[in-house]
This record gives structure tokens, sequence and C-alpha cells, in this order.
């Protein structure tokens, strides 16, 4: 039985991967001097691969299965027309909009307000293809250039446009930038090569690895509450918990009284307390959690 | 209805109030290229403030409500008479002192016994009006000098001594300095302006920030413990706990067992787990908790 | 009644002692300035200790107790045949692997193949005393050379062998040295001194840190883990966990359910969820734990 | 004959002054641990001083001497109407325009465009009293406020306009804010204490250092050159170069060339070789000076 | 007379780029906020491009001029087969080897012995478009693909060879590859834009630049060497003094004595001192030089 | 013809080693992943080796030569009886103080006055067999301990005294320590193995490259310093310049005066150039040197 070959996105979303496994119940030992990181788990092999070649070498059946961005992944699909199985979406990054957002931009004091003002203008961008193929579907002749980076300095001077990530925004406005269109949301998605999707043990293995990844994702947003309430107010009390998962009714030592444990979104909290309070609950108590299935 | 202008202590306390923050349920996003750090509450609009200037613009109204020092707050305020509303003291810095004391200091080998020894004498601190206000209310003239930093080497060359804010004093002792008295103790306050507090929407949001920063805060110093203990020994083992909060009692598959689950102050747990332990608990478990409302 | 003096590893070791200690409900406050850190506990004098002579100075009464490896203990109790009580092991580094090993190792492509194979050799390690009883144990003439650090680069030039410590041989690989035998293995010990071990106070108090710091090192294997499930559903589902803990069974607002609430191994996790799932579990929820007294 | 007191500026201009008197002749050895450099010289005692503290106490006679930017002494001055001896002017900033600027600045899309517009508004600085002086002189009423820090961010919330200091003004812009008027240009200054002055050995021992500082500085922006030239064309190449000291002309061993050593500005480098080398010299070599005493 | 626009290697290139110009005689001002560095001369106007783009934009006419690599120039050259001027070869990296070396390498261990071996195999690289052209040369057909980074791992699983730039072969033995052949060895170059060039006011300009970069490298090879030596032994030891420029000889006060100084090229100098000092020179003094002009 | 094996202090020593060389004409390349550090010279090989063992392995014959502290060769010699030969003091630590000094110390308020006093107690120190050398004649019997580091917080709980290294005494005097006495005085030294000594073509390297190191040093503290003057104040401007070596007079295009060009100590610089100006000298110019063969 041979371990399963696995690619971590070496780069910006390396830490945050590695963390996100151990979470999951999966220790990664990444060491700066190797490539192919230990694990705690005998079945699993790891390596480090760049993002952006991740779903060749997936699709090639380097390795197994992997984790990147869907920008790259399409823009590798694009490029070899090869496959991979799309296993599971995965947000995790560590800000809370999690998405990262491809967008098409110019300058603020440009002529650019859509997409079809860059006809026969040039897009400066690190994703090539997917960029291209925005503009085909649109019917837009462009001229689209590979960008080596700072690809946000490029207009006017190098170039017309440009398509870049975000996440706020912050670096396109400081480079006085005005967004035009979105070309594409990516998420971190875990995908499998077709023929380790098609071994029985391989893709039980990489289905168990999807549903403790998702897991300790979903644990990332809830949090347990613990709270005391007067029999009477019980059921009125329930009434303002969103029913995540069945509340658990404990009697106390005081008979008329019982506590309350469930699991509800932590971003509720802040507006859920209150409301709690005014209930009359008691001894409201929040606890972290590290993983929920649901 | 506008959002609330809150203002968020640069500086030292930005990063625990950032983390404060996180804790009570609210996300907030500091850039190091913007003053206006982004929330993940649209009814929040955050600016990055020094301590010192606070209080200045929560009197001015150019904010709502802000963090910062009593010293600062009282040193704007003797400065120019204008009011803020105390809403609500937090303490959470990193070190379990959590206070930060105004000192007077002088050469450990000086003539400096007392207040009055320094008559005639010139004083270097940060912190010029509350020290000038000290002096006054003893009675001692002195002349107070505003310290630009470094405070803790001018004596005896450059001042003959010093106020200074110190959380273990190990500096002052690095400098060969003496404390002679205590100006000032000073703890992190939520302060508003008096106008938004007088709105009710703004004053029911202020409040609700209070609670859950002293939900988290609460917190803090909290753990809950779980154990399971013989129904026979119970009520002796109820005697040892601390009642911050009716223990909740719940059956186990053993009937002639319980397991008992309660909220004690984290700083007694070393004391108490021997004594739950010769009082028959066993399986004791503490765990952490996010915030607790009394 | 005299404060407890105990020795805290300055080094490698120290961050990871200084968390220990917090999760047992210790707080040791460092600062870059003094080698005499403050704690929240009155009994407690702390003292940062290289952790190569921290046996020399609990053997001397220096410090009534200290945290230290088994390694240093051995070489240095060789030394001096002076005498320290082993209170407790506790396994705390940052790996999950917890042990060093201290190695015999040569050049990979060298004539070395056992112990023997060096005699008449020089070798070059940090731990000198061990080495030697090592080889004379075995009846081996070599000569140990004491090296002041960078021991894996001196084969073959300086040095035909070293004995070095290692976690993961990564070190070794990368000088391209081969392992050859295992000379010691050593895990973080908390010793005594004889005479305040006789000291009814002082043992008391050195037992009951052994006990919170066992306390909070079970804890960090372990997570509580809740889950609810029918109740005709519930003796098979407890078949499938193991009982490290009597799992507490409460009721649910549903009749026909009931919550489950029980204490496992952080490791099985990742196995045992999927099949707690298929035995019906719903709302799996796994929580952190800070302290668990068996 | 006591040492000479004299005060290096601690912060932004630290590591520049003490390069500068290297240059000149004295090592100035700062620790991180001491306010109270030593140097090789034993008439010279050094103390670190805030530059916006320095005028203060070299009025007060604390110190003998010393540097500071011009800002910072006419803020001081105005306050206190104590007094300074300007001994020497001193431009070594590491870029080479120098001069320290303090700028007025509204925000770009502001109505503000004169000193005029400003009349009742509130103005940020952190130099409060050249403000006032320059509004005062202008008959333009504006409330100056003392700014702890980060004031280019502070308009148009917490001030309408600031005077802050900029080399380049790229961070003005970068904060989309608007130059309207030059406050103050300030170089730095060697300054003295009156009595200090009056005294015959330490008004010399002043004067050297002011003469040598002045040498290092000189020999910044000059350049040593050696050319050859025939004898014949050596008049009408000396009409190209610049007389700032008479050239050294040597024999070559062969007769018809000499050798012409001169002292150039360095910045006419650039555009004189190319003509020198039209103009027939050979072998042209540029080398770098520490001194110059013209 | 529009400025002329010239590229800077943004990246690995750039610190030594602007330290070249700055011994050159211009000034570039680098900050890390803008990617148009500002300079001293207001014919000059900067702006910072990858050295991968580079030879794009200079052919594109977008600057008139720039300095990159040789690999890039050729890379898009080949790619786009527009054109530019190869103005001048400048060798300024900080290692004295100079040339980076763009090499074919395998696995120590592997079968692969000439670039034949790699028949139908995967070749990873940066430079794609160079490494295709070196196989097609040689008639093998390979898969070359672009590689994002790390490319010294990929073999054997993610590539077959790799062709990867190396300056002294360190990183590739590390990762245990060997070096098969060489595919291009690359200097950097200063290039024009045809256009440019054509022009006469930006060719002298150019030109001008190019022979100061070339007076700034000329320099760094070479010192001055000034001795005396006894007028009989004056012959015999300019024998051995190699003649990069003819000695000056100038009298001393000692009319027996003459002062020789003259220009030779470091690396000798470890060599040629102690032959001088055997052929009687006294007073052996090396100073070094900013610029020369041959 | 072998090429020599010269071992390179690794360590504080190292950085100013490596400087000292290039000064020197030899290029050594230091590279993070090995202590086999490159040369330009083909007929040198380095090693990086602790200063603490460079006399053991030159005394082997593992290396032919090294630079480390006297310090350090002396506690090395007084172990193992072996031989080097001394072949070059060499002094160019950054400080100008140039010497470390290892010094007796003891807490300040502490009754240890001489060396005497320490009869009986216990000594911490790095060297300790040059520290128990020290003892023993004086006949002081004391325990000597090698201490791992951060020996000066020792006294008075881990020891009753220390024998450091200081520099300028700083870390000492902050940790309360007073000076009883100096035990060692120790520069770097460059030493040989006697059999490469022996070897005339390994003592001829060695030699040239002391020379070379030498030549290098010397320069450090000199400087250029050309002036002009009229013919008549000549020989009394000659009288005031410190004679190291024959000044070159030259004339100038202006007959009535004449150019002169000597080399100074850099120290004295400071004081003569007032003076020189004084005696009619125009046009000082002070310029660096690399290099003095006296």
């Amino acid at each position: 039985m041979p371990p399963l070959r696995l690619g971590i996105p070496k780069g910006s979303l390396q830490d945050s991967t590695v963390q996100l496994f151990a979470r999951a119940g999966w220790n990664i030992y990444v060491s700066s001097r190797s490539y192919f990181p230990g694990t705690d788990d005998s079945e699993l092999e790891c390596m480090l691969i760049r993002a952006q070649e991740m779903a060749r070498y997936v699709a090639d059946g380097v390795i197994d299965a992997g984790l990147t961005g869907q920008d790259w992944i399409a823009e590798q699909l694009i490029a070899s027309r090869a496959e991979v199985v799309p296993v599971q979406e995965l947000v995790y990054s560590k800000q809370s909009f999690g998405t990262v957002k491809w967008v098409l931009a110019a300058p603020e004091d440009s002529r650019f307000k859509t997409p079809k003002d860059f006809a026969g203008c040039t897009i400066a961008t690190e994703l090539v293809r997917v960029t291209q193929q925005y503009f085909e579907e649109r019917g837009v002749d462009v001229t689209v250039e590979f960008s080596w980076g700072a690809t946000e300095v490029k207009p006017p001077v190098l170039a017309d446009g440009i398509v870049e990530a975000t996440e706020t925004g912050s670096t396109l406005r400081a480079n006085r930038l005005r967004i035009i269109d979105t070309v594409m949301e990516s998420k971190t998605q875990l995908i499998a090569n077709p023929a380790a999707w098609a071994d029985a043990w391989k893709r039980t293995k990489i289905e168990n690895i999807a549903l403790l990844l998702r897991a300790a994702i979903e644990a990332q947003g809830r949090v347990g509450l613990m709270l005391n309430v007067r029999r009477e107010g019980l059921a009125r009390l329930l009434e303002l918990v969103p029913a995540l998962r069945r509340p658990t009714i404990s009697p106390l030592s005081d008979d008329e009284w019982v506590a309350v444990n469930t699991i509800i979104e932590e971003r509720t909290v802040r507006d859920l307390v209150p409301k709690l309070k005014s209930a009359g609950a008691e001894g409201i108590v929040e606890y972290p959690l590290n993983k929920i299935v649901m």
C-alpha cells in the first residue's frame, strides 16, 4: 500500500496550510533545507510545490493530490487541457474575506471604464491564460503580457491595464488604480489525480483528509456556548439560539435551573449575548472548538 | 444611522487592543499603509490614534469613543478642561500586573527621599501636567520639563528627578534610580464623547462593545473545570470549589458517579487541583474559555 | 518558609519551558536584562541557568530544583559523582518526537560501520563524558575531544566520527554523515537537590509543580470530544471510543437523543471521527483542553 | 583643564553624526546600553541627547556644545529665550539635498491654497512654536496642536493642515497632501554655550572640531583627479579644470608628458571627463579624499 | 530636450547597479514606495524594471535604455524577434567571478551524462526559450517546462533535468546535482532602443553614461601604488611594474631618491609587493581609486 | 605543490578576518552552507574553525596555519603541551583598543580586593586552564569551573568570582562587578604548524600572507596628506610633519609654491591640521590608503 503523495503549496499559502493540517490532526514538519516535509502519518508523503505548478503535477500523476488556488488550476488546465478531480473547496486564509479576487484595473484618471475599452491595448498579468480567455469571451482583442511581478506599478507606462490578485484593494488604491471588473474569484481547492481518485485506498484517504480539513475549517468560525437559565425561561431562550446543532440541556444542582450547551457561529455571538442576557441567561460562557463534523 | 467612530491606540497598546477585540468578536484589520483599519462590522469605523492624543479627539467629537490609558486622559484633560465619559476600565496588558505606574524617581545615591526634597529642582517627564499637579497638591515648587524620551538616563546630569512609567521597575534599577513615590496608577479605559453617549444608538453600541470586551477579559483569567466524582463525595467536593457560577452536575454511564462542570479563576487551579484529587475527584480536566458574562 | 529556588534552562529549551509553566498555572516573566525572571508565585524564585550546568548547581544546592536534559545530567554527574533526585520526566519539545537522540555518526562513504571500527580514532562531541563511558563500556579505545560547536562538519578532516544530538537526522544527512549507533536518548527531567527533597515543605511544593506540569503535558496530546447519538445507538458507539476517562452522558431536548462528552488522544481523532460518523454520531465537536489529571 | 562636554543627537541623526566625527578624526563608541559614548580623545566627553532637547541643555550649560537641527534650535529658543552660539552649519545627511524643509500642507483636494486660508483652523505639528510664529507673522489666527507623530495622516479628520518635515515630499504625496508653503528650512548646526565659548581653551577645542568636521564634509563632495597630458596641451587642458586648488604638475619618465593632479567637485566629474579626454588627457584617474582644508 | 528614460534592474542586481552609478557619478534615490527612483541628473529619468522584462520594454521604446543580463535579453528576443542595441558589457556583480552561468544539471547518480541523454525527457527552467534553442541546435527533442522557482529541487521527481543559473555551483551540490553542460554565460549589458540610439542627443548621453560606468568598473580592480626608490635602482624597478599607465616620477627632498606613482591591477599586488621590496622599494603605499579612463 | 591549508576563525572574529584578507589582497568567499570558504588564490585552501579549537588543529597539522586569539592559543597549549609557531601578531578588531583583556572580577560590594582573597572560592570562566595557571602562580587555591556562557551573571550566587573577556568593561559594570586584576591580554595571532614552517614553499607563502596582512593593518591607522606651501615656508613646515616616510616634494604651475605629499598616522591629523594651516599650508588634503609596506 503506497503512501499518498500530497502537494503542499509553497509560498504565501504554506504556513496557513500547515496550520490547517495541524488543526485537522496531521503534523507536517517543514524544514528550510528540504522540499519533502516529514509528517506523523506513515500513509502520507508530502512535497512542497509552488501553487502555480500544483495542478500540472497532479494532472501528470507525479503527486496524487494537492492544495492550490482555483486561479492557478484554471491557468494550468487552460494551457494543457489536462484534468484533475476537484475534491474540496477550502477557505482558510487568515483574513475572514478568504477569497482572492483577480480584477481588471486601470489608472484612476484613465479613459478605461469597461473591458471593451481595452481593445487594442496591452494587459500585464501573472494569470495570462485566464485573462486571455476572459477577453476572448467578451470578443475584445488585447495583448496579454506575462508580468514577473510588481504588476500594479506598470500602468500607464508599461501597460494599459492589469489583471491582478487583490484581497482588500488597498495596494491598488495606493497605486491609484481603479477596479473595472472582476476577472475571477478564487478559493483554495484540494484536487486529486484522476487515476489516484479511481484507486479505492487512495480515494478513501483523500476523502478522510478532506473530511477533517473541513471539520477544522468549520470549527474556525464556530464556538461553544454554555449558559444557565431557569427552567421556565428555557423555551423562550432556545428560540433565540440559531439551531446549528441540538443544544444539550443538563440539570444543575439547583433544580430550578438548567444548563444549556450549544454550538453557534462566532460572528453571531456579539449580537446574541446581549439578547440572551435579557432573556434571563446567567453565566454565559463561550469556549473554543477544534473541529466540528455536522 | 452613522457608524460608530472608534479610536484604537497606536503604538505599544495597539496589538493587544486588536487581539482583545478579536476575542470579543470583532476583527480589526490593521495594515501598515493605512491609519483607518477595516473591520468586519459595518456599524464600526476605526482609526489609529496615539494614546497621548486619544482623549483630545474624543473630547472634540472627532471620534465617538476610544481606548487609551488613564494617564494620557488625565494629562489631556488637565490641559484642555474638556470632558469625556469614562465607560469601562479594561485591564488587558500582557503582563498580569496590568497596571502602569508613573513613579517619581531619583539616583540611588542622591539626597532625595521625599517629594518635598525636590523643591527648586527640575523634573523631566513625558507626563508634564499630571506631574505639575502632583507637586502643586503637595505645595512643592519644581520645574517640570517635557522629555522627548530616554527619560531614565537624565538624572543627575540633565534633570534632578524624573516621573516615568514602569511595570516592573527593572529599567529604573538598570539606570540606578530609586523610586520615591507613585505619582499615578493608570489602567486602560474606554472613553466616549458626551454627545455620542447621549445618542441612544451610539450609546447602545458602545455599551455592547464594553460588555463583550469585558466578557473577553473576564475569560482570560478564568477556565472551565470538569471532573468526575462519586455521588457520595459530591457535597464535600462542592464545598472546595469557589462559587463563581453554579456548577453543572451530569449523570455518567456508571450511575454511582457524576460529572461536575464549573468555571473557576485560573490562578486558583494550581492550589485547587491537589485538593480536589484528595477529595476523590477523578479525570480532572481544565479547558479554556473565550468569553464569560456573569 | 523560604521560597523554592528553581532553575529554568536558558537557551533552546527556555521558551518551551516558560510556556509549559504558563499552561501549568505559573507565569514566569523573563526579561532580556535579568537572569532572575519574576513569577506570580511568591513561593517560587526562578533563575536562568544553562542546561549544561543545571545538574551541577542542583547537586551543589545552589538551587533546590531545576529542569534540564537527561544528557546534561548524565554528563555532569559522571564528572562530579554528585547526586540529584530525578523527580519527573517531562516531554514537551515542540516536535512530537520529543526525545533528543545523541548518535555516533561518520561520513557516509567512510569505513566505519560499528563502534568498534573507531578503535584508535578521534571522536568530537559536546557530550564528552557520556561518550567516553559509551566507548569504555564497549572496550573501544578512542580519543574523545570536546567540540565547541559545528561538530557535524568536522569529519573527516577534524575528527573521524562525532557524537551529536539530532531530532530528525536532517542536519546529519545534509553533511553526508551516516548514523552508526544511538549513544543516548534524552528527555527533559525535573530534578531536585537531595536536601531540598528531604524538606517537607519543599518536597510538597516540588511535587505540586510536577503534578501540574504533568497535567499540562497530558492535556497537550488530548482533546475533548462531544457528540450526539440516538439512545439506541449509544452502546455500540461507546465501544468505539477508547476509555481514557468515563464519558459523560447527558439528555438532549429531543428525548430520543443523548449527548456524549469524553476525552481522547488527539492523534486518534483523525481515524476515529470517520468511524463515529458511520456509527450514527451527529454534531461531533472536538474542543481543546488545558490540563488533565487522570 | 576640564574635558569639553559635547552633545551628540540621539535618533535619526545619530549614525551620520558618529560617521562624520570618524571621518573628521574622532572615534565615538556608542553602546546600546549607555547614553555616554566613549571617545578616543581624552579632552572630549560625549552624551547622547535628543535633537529636540539639545538647544535647551546647551543653553543651560549642562553641556558645552552640541549638534542638532536649526528647526529644534528655533523651537527651543522661542520657548525659553535662552541663547546659544551658532558655531558652524553642517550639511551631512545622506541624501544629497541635505536640508530638511518644514512645509505647510493640506489635502490635495481641499480648499486651502495660501496660509491665510487656514484662519480659524487647526494645524497639527511637532514644531509648535515655530509654526505659531509663522502664522503670527502673517497675521493669521490658527490653533496649533502638538502632534505626537504620524502627523501626515491627520488631515482632514484630525486637523485641517499640518506643518511637517520633508526631504523629498514622497510621504506627503503618498498621503495625498499638497504643499502650500515652506515654513522653515533647517540644516544641522554645531552650537555652543555662551560661557563655554568665552573660555579660551573650550573655544579653541570647539573651533578645531568645527574645522575638521568642515574638512570632512568638504571632502565628501570632492575627489582627486590625476591625468597625463603632453606638455604642449597642458595649458589648454588646465583651462578646462575648475580652479578649486592649484593643480600639481609633475614630470613623467617620458619627457614630453606631464602628470596633473588636482581636486575637483565630484558632481562635475561626469561632465568633465569626456571633455578632458577630447583635450588629449590619458590615464585619467579619480581617487577619493578624506578631508580638505581649503 | 526630453530626459533619457533608463531602466534599472529591480531585484538581485538593483543594489549593485545603484552603487555602480554612484561610483560613476550619478546618485539614484530608490524608495521602497516608488518604482520611479529620483536622480541628481535632470537629464535622466529612471524606472525600476524586472531584469526579465527589461529587453521587452527597451525594444518597445517604452524606455530608451536599460541594464539587464544577457540571459534575459536572449530569452526575450528569441520570443519577440524585436531588437535592441548592445551598448556596453558591464561586469560588476560582487563576486569576482562576475559571470552567471546557466548550466544543464541532473541528479549525481542519474544516467544523464550528455545533452543527448535527455531525449524525450522533461527539463525545468526559468529560461525556457534559450533552453529550447540549446536543445534544438543539438537536435535533441525535450519538453522544456517553465519553473516558477526552486528549480534545483525538482529532479528527479518533478523533472529529469534542469537548466539553472549558478555562480559557484554550491546550491547544485547541496541538492546533489551534477553539471552536464553550460547552456549560456551571461554578463550584465547596457542596451538601447534602436530609435533612441539614432537620436544624437540620446546617443551621446548613453555613451557618456557607458564611459563613466566603465571608468568606475575599471577602477574596481585597480589600485594606485606609490613608492620611493634610489635613482640608481629606478630602471630595474620599473621593469617589474606592469605598464597600465605611464608611472609618475617625482623628486624627493633627498635628491638621491625618487617617488614613483602608478596604477596597477589589484590582484597583482600580493605578488608584486614582495618583489618590489626586494628591488629596493621603500614606503610602498597602495591607495584606492574611484574611476579610471585609460 | 600542495595548497596551504589556512584556518579562519569562525564566530566573532570571522567577518573582520575576511575583511582584513580582502584588504590584503585575498578574497575569501564564505557561504552559510559550507565550512570550506572558496578563495581567489589557487594556492590557498581555507577552513572555518572555532577560535577555541584553532591551536589544537594547527598543532596537530590538520591545517598548516591559522588565525586565533592568544587567549585560546594559551588555553589549548597548556592542555596539550603541543607546539605552534607564532608568526605574526595582528590587531584588527574594529574598536581601536584592539586588545581583549581577560579580567578577574567580583561583585562591587563583595569582600574580594586581591587574587589572594579568593582562596578556597569558586571561579567561573570559559578560560579554565589559563585561569588555573594564574592562581597557581600566585599560590592561591581555588576551584575553577568551566562556564558555558553568561558568566557575568554568576556572582555571587553561582560563583564567587569570574574571569571574563572584556573590551570596555561596560558589561561588567552593568552586572555590578568590579575588576580586580588582569589575568591575560590577548591579541589575534597568525600561527603555523612547525612542520609546515619547516617547508620552504609553505613558509614563504605564510610569510607573504603575513607581510600583506601587516601592510593592510598598517594602512588602517595611516592616511596620505597632500598640501601646497610657499617654497620659503617649506623647511619650517616639514619640521611639523612626523617622519613616517620621506615626503614627496613636487613643483606647482606657480613656481613660488610646492606640493608636499606624505603619509602620517591618522590619529595625529586632528592636531596637525590646525598647525599646518598656521604654518602657511593651503589646500590640505587627506586621502585614504589601502596598504603600507614601510
